[in-house]
């Protein structure tokens, strides 16, 4: 062992002890014939004196410092005369008797502190120096204590955590797969799982009643900032059991985190919205329940009154801002350009002041008339001083959307959406399917072995859009934290449901034969969830992307830009898997 | 939930208690006017009685059950008249009053036994019913408990589990890489990760001090009975500590597992062995010590008494298996084959008996005098009863190989390698390159970055072959487990190596760039060990393949027989990747 103690451990109690410590220098600091050195681990600081009377080479040796050279150094520990109540360490500083240079360290290329001068780009570039600082460390220690306290509650519950396969079948269905070219069968691919769902379901009906993974899943997909070509999902799945009981046990596992890693007790249950519920009142499967401005459908209201934008709308809908009847013109320009934006895609924004005497004063004033706008302003259940905001559209499902957007950045410049308070939700009945304008025909919305709600199941045959399913996410400050379903383990309805989705028996049986095939030696009634675990470590630490608790991410290209991956592969190696780059060009 | 209680889980205590129960059926028994029904799920089986006098209907339908079929009974607990001691539950049955029929089976292709009929590519192809077999189960079980057991000793030992991707950057170096084609970056690979061996040693030099990750490791190598193309690795880094630190913390972790999963008190200190004696005494840098029948070397002794074969011989060598004089001529000629067999590739075997009366008999006694015997007898330390193996050979390493195999054969004949008794070593001070005919060059024997012994840090430069390395090996009962090193930190030594290993500075920068930049920043010293997860389980489990430890394996052809996987890709997804097989072909 280079060191006796951490840079985080020593006290006022340990004052006299001999130590050894070693560490990154974070700081030297000169002061008349002292040297000050702040000793950098991954448990703490430690101050470090060199005094230039006692011991002037050793002192000079100190001044020679770089910031992050890696020291070894002997001393004794001694109370200090100006404290740090700042630091743990802070009563205390060790007093140099030997130092060693253990690694020098040329100037790092950014400041490796909290605050750091350096780029997104910089710092995944340079990641292991990124990685030192404090703040992205402690993201990384809350990603391990969370799958401990994870595992901890699954296995008391029963649960084995069992490893399936990373080299599996490509399923074209769905996302896109990561694909591996075989060598020993040329011509042949492995894909990488999206999610181990098929082989969980194998695992039920392998009798292991319940599973559960924390594991890598691979999705190809165009890159945002929440997403990552690789993520982490912890994936559970139980036998015997209806919706109820994957729901209270999961509801159970969440208190659980939110008690071991937040320090939170979650006493009530969590409410339970319905799928249309959730998109009447916030447009959006995954509401973000901290503050409410809820839609209110305004159709009724302002349809038939000569303006002509309304009187075409398919949708009308509002959410009434409290307190906000204050917000210039100007103010509301920037959000009429904000709903505008091509990514939401609204055409324009009605507004609605509730003035102090309880008058509304809206921007289009010319069409209606005190007397409907007040009953407006009591439909919106607005009070004095609020504001109310209107948008409208041909397409109710897309401008429910614009609206939700326009209702979650309200919340936003309110400062409605703390990420130190928690709103946690189940949205359940889902639809079953939802229709595909580019495939022409209904896909599965959670996937395709998800299980009809038994009182909808006659609806397979004659309305199979109007279907819902025992499916339910939980939904946590407008976070999609996890979601699952009870799957079907009845191989006549999985055949119905293939069939819904417009597979042929053969193709079926091609993807998912050997699924088909388990399911006639006895499979069991079965459901489960999938949590998104960079998800949940984000939401715990108040980030903004999950790639920062990621300790190597990709950039949104697919990149590692510190090891530079992807990159070329040498002849050899494509030659041993039979492959040729770039058929297009060479066709040419 | 379909059940009240599981099939494992009612006692005599019970007795009266109305319960509902789902699972397997197992078997299904008529006698006289009762049926009996053994019901199975991962806890246990319990019996279910059906009365003909009491519910005849019933007992009809019971009648009917098929083996495997999932089925839902609720009664009441009753105590068993002829009570089954092998059964936990063999005190009590349920007397039934219903009976749902949850799911049908066919019959299944193989019994769902401990013994059952089914040949091992029948058990793969249906390997979600090969894991309903409680010894296969078993199996989960035990790697379940392990991973807990290995997590929760290094947790406490202050080690975080931090992700490392799973899409990396290509190394020729080493085993061959399976690869990844990037869509968003075509003509450019992702590999899968041999190990995270670089990714952990960035981890030391971010600071993160003690690293651990239970990790799927991949290598596209051609398959013997104990690989498998991805496998699991226990990886593990720790800073500041040298080689003794390492291997003091990870001998603690084995008595721990030993402790926790087989109830075995290791209280001594593994045996270190230094490379060269193994060599040495058991030609292997894996031995088998749970028993003896270490090599004696004979030149002196045996060369120059006019055999030709040894006279030419650039090593003789011999064991001593004890007792085993009355083997016969028969079983002597069938070990002289199997030490010819060309994976083994002797050219022939001489052996001596230690009669009665203390005189040696040899297949070679026209060329040696009694007195020359006797010499033997004496080096080796035979006894009268005792047989004398002998091997000689042109390549001493290769001879010793030969003899190591000749030895666990011996062993195994004997029945010394008992699998429930366990012998646990360090196999340390192992040679830091060895010598490639193939690339005509020297290869790391661990890997580019193992940090010499300080002491034979001058030989780098003088005699880099006889430079021994700061790398070790924890062997039991012959198999190698885990192994590691402490790593070397300096920028200016690792190129120094990249230098021996024939790598061209900018060939080193392509590959491991990222990893010299790095150790410009302060790398810490560093050391760390990988265990085999897999490895650990089979020898837990008393297992002679790494394959019935893994729930979803692949066959010596890398195939998941169950997914049919590797397939064909669509074209689509072969032309989003701008990729194109078979060129050799199609350049005909």
């Amino acid at each position: 062992m280079f060191r006796t103690e951490t840079c985080g451990q020593l006290r006022l109690a340990d004052t006299g002890k001999h130590v050894t410590l070693a560490g990154w220098v974070q700081r030297v600091r000169k002061m008349g014939g002292m040297t000050f050195v702040d000793l950098r681990d991954r448990y703490g600081i430690t101050q470090i004196v060199f005094n230039n009377d006692t011991d002037a080479a050793l002192c000079e040796a100190a001044n020679h410092l770089g910031r992050e050279f890696v020291i070894q150094v002997t001393g004794t520990v001694a109370e200090r005369t100006s404290k740090n109540a700042n630091l743990p360490t802070g009563d205390i500083e060790i007093i140099a008797e030997t130092l060693t240079i253990l690694n020098r360290s040329e100037v790092p290329p950014f400041t490796i502190e909290e605050d750091t001068d350096g780029g997104d780009d910089l710092r995944m570039k340079f990641r292991y120096l990124d990685l030192r600082r404090p703040n992205v460390r402690r993201n990384l220690e809350l990603r391990h204590r969370m799958t401990i306290a994870v595992r901890d509650y699954l296995d008391k519950q029963g649960f084995l955590e069992i490893e399936t396969p990373m080299l599996v079948g490509s399923t074209p269905e769905g996302a896109r797969d990561f694909v591996v070219p075989s060598r020993m069968n040329p011509g042949q691919f492995y894909a990488l799982p999206q999610s181990p769902q098929t082989l969980k379901q194998l695992l039920m009906v392998s009798g292991m009643d319940r599973y559960f993974q924390i594991v890598k899943c691979f999705r190809d997909e165009d890159l945002r900032a929440d997403r990552q070509p690789e993520f982490t999902q912890i994936d559970c799945e139980m036998s015997f059991v209806n919706q109820e009981d994957v729901i209270s046990l999961f509801e159970g596992m969440a208190k659980h985190l939110f008690k071991e890693l937040r320090g939170v007790e979650l006493t009530e249950p969590f409410p339970r919205m319905p799928w249309d519920e959730a998109m009447r009142l916030y447009g959006s499967d995954k509401p973000d329940t901290r503050f409410g401005m809820t839609f209110v459908e305004l159709m009724d209201i302002l349809k038939g009154h000569g303006f002509g934008v309304f009187n075409s709308a398919a949708y009308i809908g509002g959410i009434c801002v409290p307190g906000a009847a204050t917000y210039t013109r100007k103010q509301l320009d920037q959000l009429t350009d904000y709903v505008r934006r091509p990514q939401i895609g609204a055409k324009g924004m009605v507004y609605a002041r509730v003035e102090a005497d309880g008058t509304v004063k809206s921007s289009v004033d010319k069409f209606y008339s005190q007397e409907v706008l007040q009953e407006m302003k009591k439909a919106m259940d607005a009070n004095p001083g609020d504001l109310i905001l209107i948008l409208s559209g041909d397409d109710a499902m897309k401008t429910r959307k614009q609206l939700c957007e326009l209702r979650l950045e309200m919340g936003r410049q309110l400062g409605l959406r703390d990420k130190n308070k928690f709103s946690c939700l189940w949205v359940v009945d889902f639809p079953m399917f939802e229709w595909s304008e580019e495939e022409g025909r209904l896909m599965a919305m959670h996937h395709p072995f998800t299980h009809p709600k038994d009182e909808d199941i006659p609806l397979l045959d004659t309305d199979p859009a109007a279907v819902r399913a025992d499916a339910y996410d939980m939904v946590i400050n407008g976070v999609e934290v996890g979601g699952g379903s009870i799957r079907i383990h009845d191989s006549a309805l999985q055949a119905k449901m293939f069939e819904i989705l417009g597979f042929t028996p053969e193709k079926a049986q091609e993807q998912f034969g050997f699924l088909m095939n388990a399911f006639k030696y006895g499979a069991p009634p079965h459901g489960g969830l999938a949590y998104g675990l960079d998800r949940w470590v984000s939401l715990f630490a108040g980030l903004d992307s999950i790639r920062d608790c990621i300790a190597f991410p990709k950039n949104n290209s697919g990149r590692d830009v510190m090891l530079d991956a992807p990159a070329p592969l040498d002849q050899k190696q494509l030659d041993e898997l039979e492959l040729a780059l770039n058929p297009s060009e060479q066709a040419e």
